[in-house]
C-alpha cells in the first residue's frame, strides 16, 4: 500500500449505502504484514445467490479453484478474503489452506463450508498460514455491521492506493434496489474474465443464473477491457452476490436473465462494473496518466479490440504518453503489431481529438505545440480511425513511468 | 546513440575480415542529426544474389516494401541504410523517397536501380528528404573500401550503444569462405521475421534461393526468438549477400539448399545470426541483465516458444529481475498467462541453474541468501520445466528498467 495515492483517483468517492442482508468487518491478522487490515469478512443472509468469473490463467490460484467448485450451488454465506498473500502456486497446502480457512468462516458464520467464498490477493508461491484466521473470523462475524464499505474496500488492497468502491440505485419492478461493488488491482493486471479481485453485492432478488449472466456479459466491456501492464493474474476473481432481502419490499424476484423488468438493473450493474474498472486503470502501478484507446472502423468489434489490447499494452506506447509525447508512430507500430487486418494508408490517428496522422501520413495541419499542450492532460485518449468497416472498441490503460519499475523491481524483496 | 555503452556489451569484438566483392563507406547526410555518421553505402560486384526476411507488420516501412519488390530479382549491387529516420507512416512521400534514394544510389553504383537495397531506422512518421543522398552517395561509392565494418556497424545504430558484427570463416567445398554480419537494434524490438535491421555478407557462391532458405530457417531461432519489448518494429530488415568471389578460388557453385556441401556453410551462417542477434538483446535499451528463457517438457516446440515468449515479455518479470529478485511467482503467472497447455502441479522453475519451485510449489530446499546471490549476474537463465512432453524452446530478453523508461520517455521530443 502506497502513502502517495495515484493523481488519476476519483475526486468524488460515494457514499455507500447498507445493502440489506450483507454485514461486513475486517481486520488485521497478520497475514504478511504486522498491524495492517488485511482481512475481510462479508455474512450474507440465507438465500443469497452467487455468480462469479475468473482468470483464464492455467495456473490458477487455489482459491480461484474453491470458488469455482462452489459456484455450482449458486449460493453463498460468506465472503473471506485477504490481502498480503494470493494462495497461488502453493501446492497442496494452498488447497489445505482453502479448506482450513472455509471450515473457520463457517463456523464463525453458523453455515455450511459450501457457502463459503474466498479470495486472496498478494505474493504469489508463499504458503498461507490459515490457521491465521482462528479466531479472527469468529470476531468479525460477531462485529460485522451493514456499514463498513470503505473498511472493506481498504482491507483488501495491496499496492493499490486508493480503495475502489461504487455504488447504484435502481428500480426494479417497483422497488429500488441497491448495488454496491468494491475492486482492488494495481499491478499484474490484464484480465481475462475478471480483474484481480472485484465484489459486487445487491439486494435484488435475483437467481444465480441471473447474476451469472449479467456478470458473463459485464465484464466483457469493463473489467476485460482494461489492461495495466499485460500480465494476467493467477488470482482474477469477480463475485456478484444477490441477497434478494429486497423482495421484501416488493421487488421481483427475477429468474430469466431475458426479463424485460431487469433492463435499468442491468444497465445500472454494468456501469457499478465499468466504474470499477476505470478505477483499477486509474490505479496502475506508477501510473501518473489514465489512457483510453478507441479503435475505429475495424474490420469487426474483436479485431478492434485486439488491435486496442496491442496499443494499449505496447510499453513504447505507454513510456510516450509518461513523456507526454505525442508518438503517432509508435501506435502505428502498435496497430501493425497486432495481426489484425490494416492498411497503412488508411489510418488516422488523433490524440485527444487532435488528428495528428491521416491516410497513412502525417496531418499536413497538425501542430506540434498545440498537441503537445493537450498531452499534458491527465487523461489522454488515443483514436485511431481504421477505415475498413464498423468495428469499434475501447480499451482503457494507463501509461508506463519510472515508478512502475520501481514498485515492481523491489516488491518481493 | 547512447554515450554509456551497456554492460553486457561483447568483451572480444572480432577483427572483421574483407569480403571479396563487398565495399563499403559511410558519411554524415544529416538527416536527422549534425554531426553524426547517419548513411552507410555498401557497394557489391556484379553477380551478387540477394536475400532477405521482413517484419510482418499490417504497417512496414518504405524500404520494406521497396525491397520486398526487388527481390523478385535476387540480384543485388547496392544497400544504402540510413540511421535518423525509418521512412515509416510516410504516405507517397514514402515510396518516393525510397524511390528517389535508389536512383541516387543506381547513379553512383553504375547499376540497376532494381539492384538497390534499401533500410531505414529512427523515428517513425516524419518524411524522409531523400535529396540529402544527393552527391553523398556519388562520394561514397568513390571512397568504399573492403574495411570499415566497424564503421557500418556504427553508421546504422539509434539508441544502441554499441555496435554489432560478427563473422565467421568455413570451408566450402576445399575453399575457404568468409561470413560477415551486422546488425542493430536497442528498442522496438519483438521480431517478426528479423530484428531492426540486420545485415549478412558472404563471398560463397549461392544462389539467390539458397540464400533466402538459409535465413528463413536461419532466423527462426535466432532473431526471431529475442524481445526486448514486445513491439515489432515496422522497418525489421535482415537482408543476406553472397558475392560469389570465393569462386574464382575454387569455392563450389551451391544451387540447392539441400546441397550437401553446404553443411558447415549452414552452421557457421546461423552461428552468426545467433551471435548477432544475442548482441541485440546484450543492448536492449536499459538492459542491465541478459536473459535466457529456456521452456522444456512442453507439448511442443512451438508451444514452448510461446510459453517463454510469454516469461520474456512480462514486465513484472523483467521489473524483478531489474530488481535482482527471482520472483518465480511471476514466472507462473506468466507461463499461465500464455494460454498454452500448462500444470500448474507439474512446474518447475529454476533461475541460475537453482531450482526454486517444483510440483507447482516453493521447493523444499530452496534458499533465499543462495539464489539472491546468483541474481547479481549480469546473466540470469530462467529455465521452466512442465514435464508435459519434448517441446523444448529458447528465448533472449533482457530486463527492464527505469532507464527504458527515460530512454522512451522523451526518445522523441
Amino acid at each position: 500500500m502506497s502513502t502517495t495515492v495515484s493523481p488519476l483517483a476519483p475526486t468524488d468517492v460515494p457514499e455507500m449505502p447498507a445493502i440489506a442482508g450483507v454485514k461486513l468487518a475486517t481486520a488485521a491478522a497478520g497475514i504478511r504484514y504486522k498491524g495492517r487490515t488485511d482481512v475481510l469478512l462479508a455474512v450474507m443472509d440465507k438465500g443469497t445467490t452467487a455468480a462469479g468469473v475468473f482468470t483464464k490463467s492455467k495456473c490458477p490460484s487455489a482459491p480461484v479453484e474453491w470458488c469455482r467448485a462452489r459456484l455450482k450451488g449458486g449460493k453463498a454465506r460468506a465472503l473471506v478474503v485477504n490481502s498480503g498473500n494470493a494462495n497461488a502456486f502453493t501446492g497442496k497446502t494452498g488447497k489445505q489452506s482453502t479448506a482450513l480457512t472455509a471450515q473457520i468462516a463457517s463456523k464463525a458464520v453458523g453455515c455450511a463450508t459450501g457457502d463459503v467464498f474466498l479470495a486472496s490477493t498478494g505474493v504469489i508461491g508463499e504458503p498461507l498460514d490459515a490457521t491465521k484466521f482462528d479466531g479472527v473470523l469468529a470476531t468479525l462475524a460477531e462485529a460485522a455491521t451493514p456499514d463498513g464499505w470503505m473498511d472493506a474496500a481498504t482491507a483488501i488492497m495491496t499496492t493499490d492506493t486508493f480503495p475502489k468502491v461504487a455504488t447504484a440505485t435502481v428500480k426494479l419492478g417497483k422497488a429500488r434496489v441497491t448495488i454496491n461493488g468494491m475492486a482492488k488491482g494495481a499491478g499484474m493486471i490484464a484480465p481475462d474474465m475478471a480483474t484481480m479481485l472485484s465484489f459486487v453485492f445487491t439486494d435484488a432478488p435475483l437467481s444465480s443464473a441471473v447474476l451469472q449472466s449479467l456478470l458473463k456479459t459485464g465484464v466483457e466491456d469493463t473489467f476485460n477491457a482494461i489492461t495495466i501492464d499485460s500480465d494476467t493474474s493467477t488470482s482474477d476473481t469477480l463475485l456478484a452476490f444477490a441477497t434478494g432481502a429486497a423482495a421484501e419490499h416488493g421487488a421481483p424476484k427475477i429468474s430469466r436473465a431475458s426479463d424485460p423488468r431487469l433492463k435499468a438493473f442491468t444497465k445500472a450493474f454494468y456501469e457499478v462494473l465499468a466504474d470499477l474498472a476505470e478505477q483499477v486503470a486509474r490505479d496502475g502501478e506508477g501510473a501518473r496518466k489514465l489512457v483510453e484507446v478507441i479503435v475505429e472502423g475495424a474490420t469487426t468489434k474483436v479485431s478492434a479490440r485486439r488491435i486496442a489490447m496491442s496499443i494499449a499494452n505496447s510499453p513504447l506506447v505507454k513510456t510516450a504518453i509518461a513523456g507526454e509525447d505525442a508518438n503517432w508512430g509508435r501506435v502505428v507500430m502498435a496497430v501493425g503489431k497486432a495481426g489484425e487486418p490494416a492498411n497503412r494508408d488508411k489510418l488516422s490517428i488523433s490524440f485527444n481529438g487532435i488528428r495528428v496522422a491521416k491516410s497513412g501520413a502525417r496531418d499536413p495541419s497538425y501542430n506540434e505545440a498545440e498537441v503537445s499542450e493537450v498531452m499534458k492532460n491527465p487523461k489522454i485518449q488515443i483514436k485511431v480511425a481504421l477505415g475498413l468497416g464498423k468495428g469499434r472498441d475501447r480499451v482503457l490503460t494507463c501509461d508506463l513511468t519510472k515508478e512502475y519499475v520501481a514498485i515492481n523491481g523491489d516488491y518481493r524483496s
